[in-house]
């Protein structure tokens, strides 16, 4: 490295926060998502950080009379755009999920009359909920504030990477309630919590724990709350419905001032004295590991009572990741859209280690890394983001996303299965979705050259999960080369994506030139072909038997052999052969047609109420951007000769899909997926095949970008002529040399390179 | 020390095992208790071990329809004698205890048809539990067995601190099911499991816990299990009543051969293939900090399979025990009675440490005592064991007794309250029965010159406790100088042990030298006084307005201001000021006549009927034997010149409320205190006010006894005449010389004494 590149990197480290990074931070709307399908949430968090500090407008049970409620689902990050009311601001949301867990630790300030019971939305005066309007509302990177109308409190919420802060601001108030929910979650039930507890350590110190057993069957937050003013009161009630116990501790009143709250339902309150600046502030340190590791948390981050500077610390963070980006778009509402994409992009996996190393792991035990030489990250929703995300994060978090690997190697060590996680969160596996996509990450990771990892171990941790014979179907899968609808259902969408996540174990395999497995794992890859009805022409679910089941609808989500995605859909996903798989559908000709047809074709009605996790907005013919199998689909007319058609969809996903508006994401954001769909395929480029280390050109939307690398190096993109009309592209040029293919690779990337798209308003079908 | 004691004391630890000593284990009987209100459990322990290994023959659900079943009462220890079946055997128990908890990882061998309910006492064969017989029923210490008969397994049970070894005989089957029943609970109710779990680690091991909130509140049992043989199959049922929520994680068959079990109500099953031996043994270790500490136990205690080898190695920790005690009695029944006396006192406090010396505190952290300078204990039944127990422990058990107080003192830093363990198990206070009295057992402890304890911390503790104002009236007694009963129940009670355990304060505070802290206790030791009524003669509840309540019947254990005892016995609580107490009941000679009338009227039914935790043989006119208020009633007519009759009495006493038979226990022994009266009234003295270092004399029931010290000195106690007629005490001599008091005091004793009592049949006022 020369002198003058390594002066640059220090002045690009030290000036972004100050010169044009500034600017970034207003491109982002954490309020977007909010609405509708985003299932984004609101409040205030540093990238990646623990805590996500956001208000609940409503946390619905999950059931109803034993019953799934599928009013819940509106609920997965806590917050609804179009809700009148807030319960209160929990700690910790997922966003953009479609099943849901997580809000621990609500708070919410009160004013007036003690109330333990958070009331309903339509009467919030009969509980401590509290009206509020979207015109007192401010949400910003690390920073969330909104005015409770009923209570005259303006709250204010930032955090640290572990700690939330709250700044209360009364309006005229001697004294406050502040109501500490335990009871409060997303994706609630009655039994879910299984155990809550508070400690009054002294009159400014409280600690405590949320023991829950929901998506995660074996979660346990512990927090350290302090309040800048002194407690005078305080109290619980128990809400647990049905009491089949007394025990010879209820002697004496235990509800009121007795400095110790223990039960599986229960609200608290700590009423403070104000003084003249009617100021009152709240610091929330979580831990996964102990209560004493929240003390830490909070010691370590937050040893003061400086808001503001906290405030900025995350800006300055949040700035450091939106720096990482310097693009010029059509109009602000394209900035909006891409730098809120990144927003999105850094909320999720989330760190999960204490500072001081420590954290819960799968097996319960607490003592992993103690050196602090790794970070430990959690919420790996992998079947949404081995597509797109981890591919980002090898770009521009390097770093971290070695950590996450090492994090998914950790899980799988740690976990009863031995496998590696499929959709897993506070060292719980959930089970969520298909496939060991861990896998992909992996080889990845592998085929883009991340440091710090063992790879030798991290194949061995893929062969063991991809050998668990239990495991959906796999048994069938490895004996018959196809999952048997018969044995286990989704076989078609779990056959394709074996077949998929195995090639990637062949490609790490071929890497470290183990080449038995590669052999083994080879093999495997190919099982696509056995799922493939030719009669049909479509993936379809075989039986036992070997024949194809006989009711088959190509376009009903529900139909059997598929999860999340109809047939239409899902037979197009065979990412590491494509050619083949144009092969088995007829040939590029017919191929180019049939693929033409599913974003030109008229969907029923009927079938789009069948589809889920996605708005009506979220479905171009039959094409679904609302949800993951077909985030490759529209690359793959590079393939057919038709390139224009890829450019053009592109465009309109880019223009319709995502909007600058509360309800502008069509589907949930999959902790980051679709907004890193929209990053890469605004920048010009996607990787259809993630393990390998190919990228599939497109057409940029971006007037200009920079990609600054960790390592100093920019990736420059232009796009010349780039205007609303100029879609198609007429030629790229990598460093100068014009581009004879729609492929790039990591290589030609990885140490900055300059790419000229040429833009044209003519379809072109070859360069 | 000469050589020549040096020796002795060496050649006393290496042959007791092997000489006399084998003789002792004879007369312990565990199943003395088992029947009735004894409490106790029949199976396998260690001293003061962590694992108490026993069957259980019904865990009756605490409540039923929301309402108190009395039913459950009779199962405190898991184990009814009349019971008629057996339905596994689990590893934790208290010792005589009148409420309870417990009975966790109950472990059942079955043949057959698998079954994974429990089934009814009436119908065994509908359910995993089986009929047994007691003649094929062995209970010895660290051993106990059973033929199973509906599985026709002979089942053999031992133990090491941590570990509990079982070994199952199987008669002819190829396989069997090992039940593991994580529901299974002593003083169950639903609600009482709030999450248990299960990790199958490989063919050979299992982790697990079980976390319960009963009696103890937050409380989690860890365990490791170790098959001696490979599982070949398993598998659980969920017995949950309602499921309100399916997570993404059943989408394949997480029953069966699955490796992760986890729910709050569940029961597994593991096959085995026998081989001709027909044997299957299990090693299950606990801990209370982690499975991984529970691996650590087991690794630790026994590393491989000898079942024999364990059995022997805690019959030699027994016999070390039972040879404190060198005793020649007038009939074997009363070796028996005396022996197991001495087995009953060393049941509890168990240790609470795992063997690296860490161990989960009132705090929830761990990371205590990782230096194993000292051993931690936990069950605390303090209402009952500071009165004798507690002493006993001052003469031949200083180094636990100094340990287990220095469990005390980490409790009381450790908890929410900062108060000192009222009644306390497994890091849990419950807050069962009255009083603060660790510090009488701290007092004492420094009254016995124990080593090892910060008595100036111990009296911080013991302060910052006694001067809680929140708990149970004392803010009323510290304010008017009695609990008005207004405040605050069973106020005379309270008031009465209060000013007894500021006294044990007043005296350490004394000891060392904290004036301040003695003026005020000492005034605080004379509240008795407040609550005693002159008009109706006896302690008496009183309002906040200074007014003796009018509704008064001092023979009604129910009667306002007391708990678990009439005012008939507990007006004679003042331990600490005897004479006082006297004087204000109308001197000497009515106090020897009102004493008397207590061991000799006719109480009329109705008022045992109200009595709590004895049996009908409990009750010597109005005297209660069988709880602990009156214990040291006896042998105050000491102190108005009647000691005949404490000599009559205790001899009464002796024969009549302990027999060496199932039923043989008047009433619950409460972790050792009613075993511990028995061995210090046998051998002829009794601490009458523990914190003192006095022991007032009785009438031994001993021909003869050597108490062997652990500085390797002996109490010789002779009781010169001894029969079952001559129960009266002519004379004491110690060390030759003749004593002219009923009292010794503990220098006396301490380095060793020769202790003649010369009984005659005629009663002797005075020596």
């Amino acid at each position: 490295m020369s002198m003058r590149l390594s002066l640059l990197t220090l002045g690009l480290a030290l000036c972004t926060p100050f010169s044009h990074a500034q600017s970034k931070l207003k491109y982002v709307n954490p309020l977007i998502g909010t609405s509708k399908m985003g299932h984004t949430f609101p409040g205030a968090t540093v990238p990646f950080g623990s805590v996500q500090l956001s208000p609940d407008t409503d946390t619905l049970s999950y059931s109803v009379n034993g019953k799934y409620n599928p009013d819940v689902y509106k609920y997965c990050a806590g917050y609804q755009y179009e809700d009148p009311t807030i319960v209160g601001f929990s700690h910790t949301h997922f966003s953009g999920t479609g099943h849901s867990d997580l809000g621990d630790i609500l708070i919410m300030p009160t004013s007036g009359k003690l109330q333990l019971n958070p009331g309903i939305a339509s009467k919030p005066e009969n509980g401590f909920r509290s009206a509020y309007s979207h015109e007192n509302e401010i949400a910003k990177p690390n920073y969330y504030s909104v005015l409770l109308d009923d209570h005259r409190i303006r709250a204010e919420l930032t955090t640290t990477t572990r700690v939330g802060i709250h700044k209360y601001t009364f309006e005229k108030e001697d004294s406050a309630n502040i109501i500490l929910d335990l009871i409060s979650g997303i994706y609630n039930y009655d039994g879910k919590n299984v155990n809550t507890y508070v400690r009054v350590v002294d009159e400014y110190h409280l600690v405590g724990f949320r023991q829950t057993s929901g998506w995660a069957k074996n979660r346990t937050v512990y927090f350290a709350i302090e309040f800048s003013r002194p407690i005078t009161a305080y109290g619980y009630d128990d809400f647990q419905s049905k009491k089949t116990y007394q025990g010879f501790w209820r002697k004496f009143d235990l509800k009121n001032n007795f400095p110790e709250m223990s039960a599986p339902q229960f609200r608290a309150f700590f009423t403070v004295d104000l003084d003249a600046s009617k100021e009152l502030l709240l610091k929330v340190a979580l831990s996964n590991v102990s209560m004493e590791g929240a003390v830490e948390n909070m010691k370590y981050e937050t040893p003061d009572w400086n808001f503001d500077q906290y405030r900025k610390a995350g800006e300055t963070l949040w700035e450091n990741e939106l720096n990482k980006f310097d693009v010029q778009m059509l109009n602000e509402g394209d900035l909006t859209n891409f730098y809120t994409a990144v927003y999105h992009t850094c909320l999720g996996p989330t760190v999960y280690q204490d500072h001081d190393g420590q954290y819960r792991g799968l097996d319960f035990s607490n003592g992993y890394n103690k050196d602090r030489q790794t970070m430990n990250y959690t919420t790996f929703s992998l079947w949404d983001t081995y597509r797109a995300l981890h591919p980002l994060f090898n770009l521009v978090q390097r770093k971290r996303n070695a950590d996450m690997v090492n994090s998914m190697i950790a899980h799988q060590k740690q976990s009863a299965e031995k496998m590696l996680p499929v959709w897993s969160h506070y060292a719980n596996e959930n089970w969520c979705m298909i496939g060991y996509h861990a896998v992909s990450v992996i080889s990845d990771a592998y085929n883009k050259e991340l440091k710090g990892i063992d790879f030798d171990k991290a194949l061995d941790a893929c062969v063991q999960t991809a050998r668990t014979r239990y495991f959906e179907g796999l048994d069938s899968y490895m004996d018959g080369g196809y999952v048997a609808e018969d044995k286990s259902g989704s076989s078609v969408s779990k056959t394709l994506e074996y077949a998929y996540d195995d090639w990637c174990i062949a490609q790490l395999a071929l890497g470290l030139k183990r080449m038995d497995i590669y052999d083994e794992f080879s093999k495997r890859s190919l099982n696509y072909g056995n799922v493939f009805d030719p009669e049909s022409g479509f993936m379809c679910a075989r039986l036992s038997s070997g024949k194809f089941i006989e009711k088959f609808d190509p376009l009903e989500t529900h139909q059997a052999g598929y999860i999340e995605g109809n047939a239409w859909n899902y037979s197009l996903y065979v990412p590491h052969q494509v050619d083949s798989m144009i092969g088995l559908m007829g040939g590029k000709k017919r191929f180019a047609s049939h693929l033409d047809s599913l974003f030109t074709m008229q969907l029923d009605d009927k079938y789009f109420e069948h589809t889920e996790d996605i708005t009506r907005e979220g479905i171009m013919g039959s094409y679904v951007h609302g949800n993951e199998p077909s985030h490759h689909v529209i690359y793959l007319f590079d393939w057919v000769g038709r390139p224009e058609l890829t450019q053009k969809y592109i465009r309109q996903v880019l223009r319709t899909k995502y909007l600058a508006k509360i309800d502008g994401l069509s589907g949930n954001d999959d902790c980051g997926q679709m907004s890193a769909w929209y990053i890469f395929s605004s920048l010009g480029f996607y990787p259809v095949c993630p393990g390998s280390d190919e990228y599939i050109l497109g057409a940029p939307l971006v007037k200009s970008a920079k990609i600054n690398l960790e390592n100093g190096k920019v990736i420059e993109i232009t796009a010349k002529n780039q205007s609303e009309k100029n879609i198609y592209v007429k030629a790229v040029y990598l460093d100068g040399v014009k581009l004879k293919e729609f492929k790039l690779n990591y290589h030609h990337l990885k140490n900055g390179a300059k790419l000229v798209f040429d833009m044209t308003n003519k379809p072109a079908k070859t360069f």
